[in-house]
């Protein structure tokens, strides 16, 4: 009998989904017991992905169903082959190490690239100040294409709750009116990587609690895409 | 009477739409001799944006309407007070300057989000090889953030025939396995950084068509996003 509960995601849920082959290969392998059920679409079966899904079901002994209906119910994208339905879960940052702080967040496709670009620039922490979007919104999960499972995230009513969580950080305030141009800065590690929101930025007094730093581009644009300035500066720290 | 012809837009109408106050601002002020006709919202009289669309429609002699209905039939995004309804046209690149080449692009916010991040860095001409997505797509218009309006593109059916029309650019080809690092690279003076589309990069045979490049990044993801991969390229070629 199909699990009553299974419905489209809402953020209230204690579970969400990562939809696609790959976001519930990456789900299977880098938070198996976070794993609650497998669906598998039928005409699925016999792609490589969809086996090494098999495999690891059962040798982890994780539950998975057929079910296509429940599939097309709650995917968000056309030829969604598998769902993997997970238990949310918390996770600590960790000290000594370098961070990206988003501040307000709200668009999920930009959240889900920046934990993607993160990611390949070997950043795994993520602070997020609230007000910010559902970081389990499975848009995020997908947009974030497999990256999503490997770091840690932890959210914060104020920047002043993660710095007095993290005083060893120097904070590096990305804003247009920012003291220093990036490629005139020398990252000291750790570091944090502090952006404001996509319609509003930091706010000015942001500059005050650490090197206020900026991108330099001209004023033809009011600002850049807050996915492009995160990976602009995650590739700076990199190099 | 209404015109019975504006409806949702279709890529084979020969004209598209501007969605929000900013955008049609900027239509107005950049391809004033495109614009067919402006729509307003009536709520939306008495703020500064739409004093200055109406000033800029009385000065230049453009329609406007009042049509809150239209507006909800045609808008992508709730809260769009003003469409600028204008006349696609065709645009040469230039010769001499640098350019961007997209290679089958086919996500629209990546090539609306590509446009604003050109314009920043002072880019203005865009070479896309098709299949590819239209540019004229409101949801592109709409994330270019009225950068959309400054820049010169055409569309080709080979990076050949790009090619032979710009033969003294210096191709940059960002690939996976490019023989050089971004970082190593001194771009040679008029450049096109061309890059593949969103799922399979650039084909490798490119790689002989010019100097091909990577970003480092770790193999925990396959690739960066398209937008920040020519956000992070554009940036360095600016420092």
């Amino acid at each position: 009998m199909r699990d009553p509960k299974i419905k489209k995601y809402n953020k209230d849920f204690d579970y969400s989904y990562a939809f696609g082959i790959y976001p519930t290969l990456d789900l299977l392998k880098l938070k198996p017991e976070k794993v609650l059920k497998v669906l598998i679409k039928q005409e699925a079966f016999g792609s490589d992905g969809v086996e090494e899904i098999l495999e690891i079901c059962k040798a982890k002994n994780i539950k998975y169903e057929i079910d296509d209906h429940l599939i097309e119910k709650l995917a968000i994208k056309e030829n969604t082959y598998t769902v993997g339905i997970f238990e949310k879960y918390q996770t600590e940052l960790t000290k000594d190490t370098n961070h990206v702080v988003l501040v307000e967040p709200r668009n999920m496709g930009n959240m889900g690239t920046i934990i993607r670009t993160m990611v390949g620039f070997g950043i795994k922490d993520l602070a997020i100040v609230r007000p910010a979007a559902d970081i389990f919104d499975p848009l995020i999960v997908r947009s974030a294409m497999g990256a999503f499972f490997s770091i840690n995230f932890k959210y914060y009513d104020s920047f002043q709750e993660y710095f007095a969580e993290f005083p060893e950080q120097t904070n590096y305030m990305f804003m247009l009116k920012g003291a220093k141009k990036l490629e005139e800065v020398e990252l000291k590690q750790p570091f944090s990587l502090v952006f404001g929101n996509e319609s509003t930025g930091l706010p000015y007094d942001f500059s005050e609690k650490g090197i206020s730093v900026f991108i330099p581009h001209n004023n033809e644009i009011d600002s850049l895409n807050l996915s492009v300035a995160v990976g602009i500066a995650l590739y700076k720290s990199s190099i």
